[in-house]
């Protein structure tokens, strides 16, 4: 029934590959079938001007597309000026890291997680976000490891999934094809079987509360599976 | 145990005052307690480039606050360089009220909602969808009295709700100091006893399935309310 | 003779509403006939850079229009990127005020008036003075009553009226009909009897020694009524 | 009495050099006394886009300062960010040119005067509005010779003088050390003896309606005098 | 002596990865060392206004970098406010690349190639010449496999390396360490065996006749390296 | 064979004029030929950032053109907005001036050379860089006569011309005409006897050693000439 052929709980192949680029603290090239998202992290010692001495961490998020990482080519953005769809999902992504973050146990530094999509087919943010985390996780280890943090800011991983309504069946991680169907389409985010987001959007459609129901479980057990990827990864 | 006394299923006192503005096709002032939005609905013959000879309407909306309607001032801002914030909330109000709009009915024209607080008390972004619905509805009546639009577009109300946990308890209508207190909160909007979004964000907090569920609950009944004021502003 | 039937030396009706808004140190709703502005005022402990340590108090303005507050809709404006004819209007007003204050005895803060066009029928400049006079003020009461201020830095009231030659005739306070038609037309701005700026500007036009006299003459009159409503409003 | 030596009602030496650029339609360098403003006139056979198809001409401006002009060295400026100052100029260089302008004998065409101040010392914007109109006249001079406009559409000379009150004393034609200590000052733009504007600014002064009559009588004799030397530069 | 161990001329390992995205008509990735640059061509049917029935193509490129493919993270970018430096570089591959092809044969249509630096370390420009060429390529060939461009209109390979002035010795192919102490260094492209581009720039140093000869003849020899590994590629 | 009648090897009449303006701590206006050039020099005691407390000066420059300089009118740009080639040529010039500063010797501060071309006629940046070392050397000598600065920091004069191949003849200093025919040209910057910065770039053409060998010829006997009129200008 699936454009996809997938069962309606069936996710795609997902893989996470760390290290990927010499420069940054912690990195990993996360694949969710042919969404590629690479996602850096780096520590600045300096903090946002609202947490100066207030001995808080930060973590924030950047999110880019290269410009034909889409089927037709994109403009490229900036810092001032992306677009709204842009920073929304930045600012989800920024949201959804610190959720599963002991701030005080951090200290006062900031770590920016970059996620860049290489190759787009659906589902960019939840890849970013559930990539991201592994990012920030080696990045908080060389910290530990050296000395710097003494107790572990990030015990439970944040993942995040997509699920929508597609032919009126809710499914689970939508691709490109499913997600521009769809009528109903949105995303959970998790951490410690814990709902952290959860944004749920209709264009030209409504849905019932029966509906939600199925949603939230579909996208529960997907999260189960996301997390056990990403603590191979991160070992 | 609400800071603003209120029961926890107590929404603040609603008003809509129809006709403010002498320009605008449809125009509305909602008040959610402290919280003034002031709406005007805009017809425009010329729709997006997306939809030209397509038949279909179109239904926008921009959000904006005035320098002084919150506790400190804030800056103007533009059409180009709005916040990441504002433009969530204005791509969120465009997206709810066309939940609820017919656009073959509509034809092929677009109507701009604008929302203007002019107050600010928490809940902004739910009194201009709720307000707004109602501009729109005015300006829609004039377009079906002059004949120019002859099956109503506007079947059932758009309207929206915030809930959250407060000191671990869920609560309806959050206000400023009760969202700012808030680790859960979020925004359900509704039409014809269905969903249309649901956005619930965690910061440096979590919650489970039960909570969701009561928020659901919570969210139902505030709608169910709010649609009775809508009625009667429109009548 | 003119559009609106009224005299040539008769001005609007005028209202002046104080404390309309719960979170500005002083506001006000200032009515010219169709004409509504929205002003408050903004006290801030810090002044601009190039007053540091100087022992001088500042008064500015910023001036806007909601979108639809005109016959057709207008594009929002942001604090950079205004169009010239705002920042003309808004360094007018700003001007303005000052001239009617005692830096001295405001001391080193600064008075920021947002003057916010809810609905436009020409004129709207003036408005915004005369009401911004007022909402300044009652700031000023504030400081002065919490003993911050002793000794009143606003003596005399600053009001704004417009003139114009209509037909041929010198005419007082154009609405937007007349002042869409008068090849001359300006801004005379007054305190304790005296100018403080004036305006008057042609297009497709010229103007005699004898008519700015005539101009002058007709300002001279109104601005003395519009002190009277500014300073029954702050009593 | 004045820091330039000169008599109350004395203006500065003033010459107009012509045909100053080899790509201009129309070009002079106007110097009074040490102020230097180099304009140029170019005629475009498109009209902005709210004249398309009506028969009328155009006429507008644009101002700049070469980033030294000045005693301190100042920020360049592009079309779009300009500061309000500038905007403020340029508008009125335009509306001022335009006042002398036949636009039906000018036909369907726009010409566009830039002035571009070398070395300032004290009214830069009279200066320009003086010289722009020797660049536009030479510029239609060309038109007619060409036979493309057949009736004159400059009839009489547009000129600008500033005047002010330093010391308590009225004066005309300011340069900077008396600019900038002056409490009262403005402009005075004159077409064939009768007003086009009128821009009198009082900082932190007020000046009374005997003034004002002193201001616009030396005015008058000033602008009488500028138009001499305008005539002789476009012989 | 060099900080790389290489020999004077001697250029560092070299592998172009063809096919690495999807979408793009034509992609890959070269590694010049640990300078890694992801090239993709998307081929536009529409030519710039300044193009429209000419009957010629057009070839442009655009540059940029992931914020973390440095040592330090680095501001994103977009299209309308890039920095000097990348502006000059994106001319300068779009340049080059338009010097290997015939307009007339590629007919009425826009190659852009985009050049994003996944990871610097020096010559970042070069190899995004080299490899935009190949990406290039690939484009092309798919239009001439579809029979749209029938004479094949990419001759030869285009290709760039840099070379420099390191501890007094002329050196092929910089890396970071080298060429962030070399006082003079720049870029030459070239193809078919002769000159495109040269760009020798000195920063707090000089450099002779002869020593230019010397990095002319390096350059020859490292660019005829390069284009087998090109020819390569596009096999 | 040239358009202008030129020698192969001929420059066009070369003058400088210095103290062209009253305020900038160096002055001059550079002639060469129909390309007209302002060079000012401001003095400024603060350094860029990142030279805070380093004990070496800086030199930058900007580069303008006044709006009618060309043929046909272009746009204003600022300090944020210009265009890439803009950019590229004030880059260039600030490049070259430095290379000729001793900045130990200059002392920590900085001097900005504004470069703005009154008419154009090919060769903008060259004049640029000759006149530019011009009006920064007579604000040096202030710096020498005042005492601030000892040794002098500008020794030699930096100077630049441009070279061409036109009709497959090399050529120097190109004029417009010229310059819009040549498929290959560029610019060679000098400083005693030495070479600072080399800039050779074909647009649909390229060029062979032995034609790049004649263009380093011909400029090196162009600036021998250049120096001459820029030490008899400084003395």
């Amino acid at each position: 029934m699936r454009p996809s052929g997938r069962k309606i709980d069936q996710m795609r192949e997902v893989s996470i590959e760390t290290g990927v680029t010499r420069h940054a603290e912690g990195s990993c090239l996360i694949r969710m079938g042919d969404t590629h998202v690479l996602c850096t992290a780096t520590i600045d010692e300096r903090v946002p001007q609202f947490l100066k001495n207030s001995g808080l961490g930060w973590v924030t998020a950047e999110y880019g597309m290269l410009p034909r990482a889409t089927h037709t080519r994109m403009r490229r953005e900036a810092k001032n000026g992306q677009s709204g769809r842009t920073q929304e999902i930045q600012r989800l992504i920024g949201r959804s890291l610190r959720a599963g973050v002991d701030r005080v146990a951090l200290g006062e530094r900031q770590i920016t997680v970059d996620c860049d999509v290489i190759q787009a087919d659906g589902g960019t943010r939840c890849a970013a976000i559930t990539g991201g985390w592994v990012a920030l996780k080696l990045a908080v280890n060389q910290l530990m490891k050296a000395g710097i943090v003494i107790s572990d800011p990030l015990v439970d991983p944040v993942a995040a999934i997509s699920c929508g309504i597609y032919a009126g069946q809710e499914i689970l991680d939508l691709d490109y094809p499913e997600d521009s169907e769809a009528g109903v389409d949105g995303n959970f985010i998790m951490t410690a079987g814990k709902l952290v987001e959860v944004q749920m959007s209709a264009e030209g459609a409504t849905f019932s509360r029966g509906q939600m129901d199925n949603l939230l479980d579909l996208a529960g057990a997907g999260i189960t599976a996301l997390n056990r990827v990403q603590l191979d990864a991160v070992k």
